[in-house]
Parts: structure tokens; sequence; C-alpha cells
């Protein structure tokens, strides 16, 4: 077991009706002048953001707000809200949505303490050495940005789509009521479950070997995702279903299922970026679409991290013919995959890259990591065009 | 799945020689005058709390210390604690030990800012409201008290042994390293084991019925300490398998495994404080006598919760003969226990009580819980006494 740390310092408020703290919540995390932001309608039109902005009235917060965060947020988006932020001296800003709003406000979050451009610091120029804190009323179970230490923020002018990891940002409280996420539709479930077990996947995927009790974690991450996704897909309103998934959620991200491994390979999630970024697809439905390629071009390298996935989280019954079993292992996960709607191909997922397309994917996947990576195998520029290449 | 809250901000580091880290973690958080706390001389003869001395002196960091902390900690020690501490001005308290040095420096952390007597917060006469942070250093896996919310004093004046819960005392950091535990002995250890399996099977056993994710982790720790423990009593240098346990230790005591459920049953805890009270036995193998009796007394009123934690944890083959199941899951689960070394009775345990002894244990139990306690089932006073006889 690898040596790691743990830090998960946010406050969680988990169940039916936990939205109505939000203003007690806000005022206990010491918050006088909060900026809310919010992506699509639904939380408007649903009247939540008036709830909340009324519960802060009631206590004498003061409040300005954002909206309009769309999937794969913008940087003009955050700078908009640095910008609205610091004109009324916000001191919390508050995200009520997704992922996408979430990383949105942690965004905002480093920028308004800082006079330079928040750009800096996903571009690894410039260190954050402080940030605002952000609270969350969470609608949507998909990124686990509300319990970790990243966002991630797209540049449309440059084309890219940059993670920034920091303590600083992990939020301070987080409100958790699984009915909220009731009005998601299928596609959207679907590609907020993937991304769910993908982030423990990732960590799952490691050199270090096998491990015990953060192993058995991340199968009952994975078993409860494969295990609930169908119920609310059946049932949007099934509660428990969408309260395991929301629990599932936070913890596939929080740190939690990467305890004693080497930090994980993290692979897909950069060349699903890429997709992302050039085409504007769901994030979880792009990881979909490339695991299994990405399985199969790398499996050889930690054969028995890939054996135990198979057996222990796949069910695949145990053989002298390893390989077989792990090959297995992947289908019945693409398998997973597509009986809940998710493509397992770039074309099923939407795009048809030609030639130049896959090699600007390439090039921009490679920049972006800066030249190489992957725990599983260390993967370089030409493994990165052979796996958008092989995922058609 | 009911409501929950989560809330578990301990700063977690952990891995090989991660002492070395505790001067700079004090710095991190603030700290300028440290009481340190710590119990047997173990740890001094060691040179463990020589290093920890110096990293504080190399940076300007004052400090005294208070050893001598016993297993089941005492209230005398805790008054000591607060006298040298308030004489010092320490604002911040450092535990190096395992979880009765850790109960009583956050007894401490309680007392040092408050003028009244620290008694008051455990009788439930005055309530906390604010308490010097605590930090740890873990050499014992056993109670969980490094991410827990809850301590445990006794009062050897009165023969009382009461807890405190609140998340004010959950420590600011934990230094975790699986190696200072290697030179615990083995009836220690198994003793420990018994401790971090009991505060997840207190949670498992409660009236919300059967739960996802939260159900997988709690499978989760119970397996990783059956598989770990014969491996250290084994071989005591096992690190990997001491760090398992040390890991299943914070995670099965931090509130992770009751996420969703009623909050437990916490009877055999009870049951046990009072056997601990009267006749000084080490916390963990207490569980183990009287857990099985328990069991048995109570299966009947959530029989779904047994049969599954048979089937599931135990590997009990199902069958339509649920009660047998449930038998042989409670059979298996004390036959582990005798496999570690662990008594599953009060006269294994040592203490060989009278009638009178029996009547005292179950009036002192019944006076400490406030009339009755438990999820599984509501025991009282004849349920106590009816217990403790039938575990003799």
């Amino acid at each position: 077991m690898k040596d790691f740390k743990y830090y998960t310092p946010t406050f969680v408020r988990f169940g039916k009706g936990t939205e109505n703290e939000t203003g007690e919540l806000l005022k206990r995390f010491g918050a006088h002048s909060v900026l809310v932001i919010y992506g699509s309608d639904r939380v408007v039109e649903s009247g939540l953001i008036g709830e909340i902005l009324d519960q802060m009235d009631e206590l004498g917060i003061a409040h300005a707000e954002l909206g309009g965060v769309v999937p794969n947020p913008r940087l003009s988006k955050v700078r908009e809200g640095i910008s609205i932020g610091k004109e009324k001296n916000a001191d919390f800003v508050l995200a009520v949505g997704g992922g996408s709003v979430i990383d949105t406000a942690k965004a905002v979050g480093y920028g308004l303490p800082d006079d330079g451009d928040v750009w800096d610091f996903y571009k690894k120029i410039r260190k954050p050495v402080t940030a605002v804190p952000v609270g969350c009323v969470l609608t949507l179970s998909a990124t686990g940005s509300v319990m970790s230490d990243s966002s991630v923020i797209s540049n449309l002018e440059t084309g890219e789509k940059l993670g920034l990891n920091s303590d600083l940002c992990r939020p301070a409280f987080a409100v958790m009521n699984p009915q909220l996420t009731m009005s998601v539709g299928p596609y959207q479930t679907a590609s907020g479950s993937t991304d769910i077990m993908m982030h423990t996947m990732e960590r799952y995927f490691n050199r270090e070997g096998n491990l015990g009790l953060t192993d058995m974690i991340a199968k009952g991450v994975v078993k409860t995702i494969m295990e609930n996704t169908p119920k609310v897909l059946e049932d949007p309103d099934d509660y428990d279903a969408r309260a395991e998934i929301m629990w599932a959620e936070a913890l596939s991200h929080n740190g939690l299922t990467g305890c004693g491994g080497d930090g994980g390979d993290w692979a897909c999630h950069k060349i699903q970026h890429e997709l992302s970024a050039m085409y504007d697809v769901a994030h979880g439905a792009g990881l979909a679409a490339i695991w299994g390629t990405w399985a199969r071009y790398v499996y050889r390298e930690i054969p028995d991290r890939f054996y135990k996935f198979a057996v222990d989280i796949m069910d695949v019954e145990p053989s002298e013919d390893r390989e077989a079993v792990i090959l297995e292992g992947i289908r019945r996960t693409e398998e997973f995959f597509r009986s809940i709607g998710m493509p397992v191909s770039i074309r099923e997922l939407g795009p048809d890259p030609d030639e130049e397309a896959l090699n600007a994917l390439a090039d921009n996947c490679s920049r972006s990591v800066g030249g190489s990576i992957g725990s599983a195998r260390k993967l370089f520029r030409d493994d990165f065009y052979n796996i958008y290449k092989q995922a058609l």
C-alpha cells in the first residue's frame, strides 16, 4: 500500500428537503455576501433558486446571481462571475447545479481574491494560495465535484479544456437532496452514472497492485452505479436509487477510492476531454465511448488488476485462461454502458472525426497532458491517435 | 435511506515515516503552545515522543507533556491535563497513542477553554460550545477515535464510564503510520480489531433496512479486519496488513459506515462499558465476550439485517431456513473472535460476576443509558441483566 493523504472537509447534509437548510449553512460558514451560480433554467423554474434567495434574505445575507453555466463550463463565464463577485465583495460562492456549475464556482473562488488572470492557475503558470469558499446545492449526480479538489474549465478561444487540483477548492458544505435529481433526463442520468463509475475505475487501474479495503470500496461504488442506474431509468422518481447514485458520486471522487493506490491512470479522462473540447459532447458519454478501446489497448501491462476487476466486480467466472477472463470483464463493462443507453464508440457518441481531426485530437491531448499520461500504461501522442482511431 | 449528515474534516497523513511531518502539521494547523499527551512508556522508549518534541523545538512551538494515560482513560488524568494546559496557555492538544490517549486529549480540548467542570459535558449537564483543537499520532489501531466525534472517559470516583459526541472534537489532523503499531502485542491487536469490526457492526444492525453502498463499505471494513488480523498475529511486521487494519479503523468510526442508517444499535458498547468500568477489561475483548449473546437475544427483531449479514459478510450459504442461516452467521462471527484469541463469554474474558454483581452491572447500564438503548431491539434493565447472565 502506498502512502497517501486523505482530506475531505466538506460538511455533507444529505436527504429530503435539505435545500431548506442552505441559508443556515451559509451563515454557519461565515457568508455575508454570496455569489449564487447556476446553469439551466430548470433550477429557476422549479423555484429552487427563489427559495434559496429567500432564505438568504431572511438571514440578511447579501447576494448576486450568475446563471447560464453550460456543460463543459467556460472560462468566459468564470470571468463574468469573478467580475460580478468582485463588484459585490462576495465572500462566498454558492453553486446550485451539477459539476459544471460547481467547477465554475470553484474557478470563481480562485479568481476572487486574485488580481491576475484566473486562467494562469489552470495553465499552471501560477499556483493559487487562497480561495473564496464554495458551497453546493447539488441537482445532478455526475462529476463528484461536490467533494473533490478538482475543477475543469474550457477555454473556447484556445480550444483547451484544463483541470486544476487543490484542496483550496474543496467545498465547505454540500447540500445533497436526491429528489432534486429526479427531473434529470435519461441520457444525462446515464452519462452522469458513467462519470461516477469512471472516477473509481481511473483510480482502480494503477500499478500499485491489489489493495484490500480500498478495492472493496471501489467495488461498492461501481456495483452501486450498475445496480441503481437501470432502476432510475425505469422509474426516475425512485428515491432510494437516486440516493445511492448521489452518495456514490460524492465518494467516487473525494479521494476515498484511491487511498493506497498510485494516484490512478486518468488517460481516459484526458482523451475524453479533447473530444468534449472539440465536439462539446457529454463527458460521461464520451468516457463510455472510449473506455473499452483504452482497456483493450493497455490491459496487458497490469493484467492482475484487470483480472481482479473482471472477477471481483464484473462477476466473470475465474479461469486459468486469464486473458479470456479479462476480455470478458471489459466486454461486460461495455455491455453495461450499452444497457443504459451509452455509446461504446466515438461514432455512436456522435462525432465522426476524419483523419485530420483524429490527428488534431491526438496533438491536443498530447499537449494538454504534457507529452504523456497513464499509470496502467504510459501513453504518448501516437497512442492517443491509435485509441481515437480504434474507438471510432 | 434515511437522511444523514457526514462530516470528516480530519486531515489524514497515512504511511511510512509520516510521524516526521507532525511538527509541520502542528504549524499548518496554527499551534503555538502544545500539550502533548501519551500513555505507555512504549512511545517514550521508542524515541517517538523525543522526535516529535524535537520537531516542535525546531519550529519554535512551545510544549508541555502529560504521560501515563491508561486504557479506559480516567477523568483524573483529564483534569491534570486541563490544569497543565491552562498553565501553559495551550492552544493545541497532541495525542500520541491509541484511543485512550486521543479520548483524553479530546476531553482536555473541551476543558481548556471552559471555566467549569469538564465532567458536566459528559454528564450532559452542559454542552460544549468550543474546544481547543486536537491532533493525533496514532500508535494503536482500535477505537477509531482518530477521525471520530466521540470520546469516552471513566470516572473512578463514581464508577461511571460516559461518552460525549460532538463535531467539535474531530481531530484536525491524524498521522497514521502502520509501522508504529507493529510493537502492539497479539491480545491488544486482536482486541483492537474486534473494536474496529464492532464500530461497523453497531451501525449495521439497525431498523432502516438494507442499504446499498453503505452496506458494501461495511462489508469491506469487516472483511478487511477478518482477513488481515490473522496475518498480523502470524507476522506482527506485515506492513500491508497493519495498514489495512489501520485504515479500516479510521473509516469504521468516522461515520461512513452509518450513512443512511438510523444511527445504529450501540447496546453492545454500553453493555460492555459497564464491564470495563467494573473490571477494567480491554474494550474490544469485552465486546467479543458479549456480542454473540446479544445477537441471539435480538435477531428476531430485524431478521433481514441478520440474514444479510450472515450471507453477504459471513459467507453463509443462502437457504429457505432463514433462522438457521442467521444463527450460523452469528456462530461464524464468534468462531472468528475465538480464532484471534478473543473471548466469547464473560468468564473467558476474565470476570466471574456473582448474582449481586450481575444486578449491579444491569443497574449501572440502565442508569448510564437513561433507561433503554438499542435499535435492533430496545433493551431495558432486565434485558441487560439477561444478557450479562446468558453471556457468562
